[in-house]
């Protein structure tokens, strides 16, 4: 049996969401996905929560690329996260293009795109939605949350703000808060699209010409090198010529990993909505989970003692480097939190939690399947 | 006294310079500086080579900012490359914007700039406009040649094709080929500046608006990111607000590390022609000394044993990061060169090269220095 794949499950919440920057935001759609069953005891459901440009399609085809779904070795009947045993659940994150709420979604007011008039959001705030969602489903507690990169911040959210609804959290390849040189790459990203003419200070929605897709895949190049490691990028590409003997002397994409970026660039615009791309890495910058506590992040878990939890990296990764996980670990152990660490051993830099290491099936399969 | 600082001393080369692409590149022009007084033996000149972004005003105030020399503290009287002893002279690398040919000086056969007409140059190009200056200024042999970043690249370069010609060649924060990861960032940059419209393909030399200040200023945001390192950013900015109390949840540079970015773009644009940049990234991309001879490194240096070596790297540089100099040296001692490698402490990251690092200026001094 395949997973249990349902496209378009939409919940349109009960009550406007109050946001962290003070807006209250309304209407609030939020596009979700679920594989396997609910139990009658409804204690068996995992959230899965997605990383900047991921979505709720977890396993099965993506209706818009047509693709697997972005964890689809992980999740399925009898994979590391079963759905023979478990109700996987996975729901777009507000600010995003796949359903949920977001800068491209119609404001009430005006009849119009909300663009840059959607109020900014943070990581808590797309917990928030998620929290709703639950409450919608009849959930009162997780048997864990999960994510990596960004949906580890989202995981380590849940865990923070509502440890009581949090049996398990797995936080892959992420960080309790954005350092100064992940906030700039993101600023790069920003500027590449606000530099971009189309993209009318957000006002391009049915605009003739579409939206700022060169600065939108400028952005996604320059986040892209981030997301892998020079030892992968070496060992993949190096300096091999694309598709030629000799340089050609000019601008062309002599090197295979000129061309490689230019089609992730120009990919991404396919799929992505800019102004999305904007919220979403603001509600990253924003994150620090130990701000609210004097930057101590012990602090942050105080009440999560009865959250286990288990935080991976990868030694490649210098976008989220071990460090970073490192000093949860720390934190968590400060506040008596049951915590397993694993660094694992990886050439794919930062994507590497998306990427073919069997080490990783082993461990989320057994932090999430153990005793269960 | 300090140092001699003539103005526009500019060359225009008596031949056509014949380019690795092919072309015969003519007229070409060499705008220099010079420093100090070359003996009667005309056996103490240094040449230095300056970076991607760097030019030829080396110390002294610089014409176009106003600001010292990018390397003041390194070149003057009694200063590690001592100009009361040695005449030091660096120029304009071709391809550039300041002075030297490149894509903004005129074509002759259609008396309009050159723009993306302008050949493709290399590294060993940028050499070969320097041997040509050292012809006529009568110097045959360089007490040493020093560079770090792509001025290191063309120290190498010198070293290897003029071997005859150099005493000393000192190579900083380099690598003898360009890796995937950094072409990777050059690709990012040049299509943030490709993608801007008022790039024109080039010709936007005289239009209205000017060229593609937008785009530009994109593309150093990117790169100097990679100039810096995650403890440089995280010690000089980490996550504090710029001139503010809290988050504003809006797209304004919150942070610090934001506004000192977007200033990094903007102020580049006034100094720098974006055409310049395409050519000089361009060129650092095909630099690779072990392409030509089956990858070996040490067959590029088989002609180099009497020119001796001084290597130096930074521990926080990941651009150029020290196995880059390693490789370096494995290659010359294979190839049987004098040379002594050394790893200096920094967290500047590779902008260290040029920035405050006491023990750099010991061992530049002592190296160009001792026996002298």
């Amino acid at each position: 049996m395949s997973p249990r794949f349902i496209e378009h499950q939409r919940l349109v919440l009960p009550a406007p969401l109050l946001l962290d920057g003070g807006a209250a935001l309304s209407p609030v759609e939020v596009a979700w996905q679920s594989y396997g069953t609910l139990n009658d005891a409804r204690d068996n459901a995992i959230l899965i929560c997605h990383a900047l440009t991921g979505d709720q399609y977890v396993a099965g085809r993506h209706p818009v690329t047509g693709k697997p779904g972005w964890w689809e070795r992980m999740v399925g009947p009898g994979k590391p996260i079963d759905t023979d045993r478990f109700y996987v659940i996975c729901s777009n994150v507000i600010g995003s293009c796949m359903g949920s709420s977001g800068p491209a979604s119609r404001d009430p007011a005006s009849d119009t795109p909300w663009g840059m008039r959607f109020p900014v959001i943070t990581i808590a705030d797309m917990v928030r939605a998620q929290v709703a969602l639950l409450d919608a489903l009849g959930i009162a507690r997780l048997h864990a949350v999960v994510g990596g990169s960004m949906g580890g911040m989202q995981a380590l959210a849940w865990a923070a703000h509502h440890p009581e609804r949090v049996g398990r959290a797995l936080v892959i390849a992420s960080a309790a808060r954005h350092s100064a040189q992940n906030i700039a790459f993101h600023e790069v990203g920003r500027q590449a699209i606000m530099a971009d003419p189309a993209w009318k200070g957000g006002d391009y929605y049915g605009a003739r010409g579409g939206g700022p897709a060169k600065g939108l895949a400028v952005a996604r190049m320059a986040a892209h090198i981030t997301y892998l490691s020079e030892e992968g990028l070496t060992a993949k590409f190096g300096r091999r010529l694309q598709n030629r003997d000799a340089k050609t002397f000019g601008f062309d994409a002599d090197f295979q990993v000129e061309s490689y970026l230019r089609h992730q660039g120009l990919a991404f615009t396919d799929r992505f909505d800019a102004n999305s791309y904007l919220y979403i890495t603001r509600a990253m910058d924003y994150f620090d989970l130990a701000e609210p506590h004097g930057g101590k992040l012990a602090t942050a878990f105080a009440r999560s003692v009865a959250t286990r939890f288990c935080l991976v990296s990868f030694t490649s990764d210098w976008l989220y480097p071990t460090s970073e996980s490192r000093a949860i670990v720390h934190a968590l152990n400060a506040a008596g939190a049951p915590t397993s660490f694993v660094e694992l051993e990886s050439g794919f830099g930062h994507d590497a939690f998306l990427l073919d290491v069997p080490a990783l099936d082993r461990v989320i399969g057994g932090f999430v399947g153990e005793g269960a």
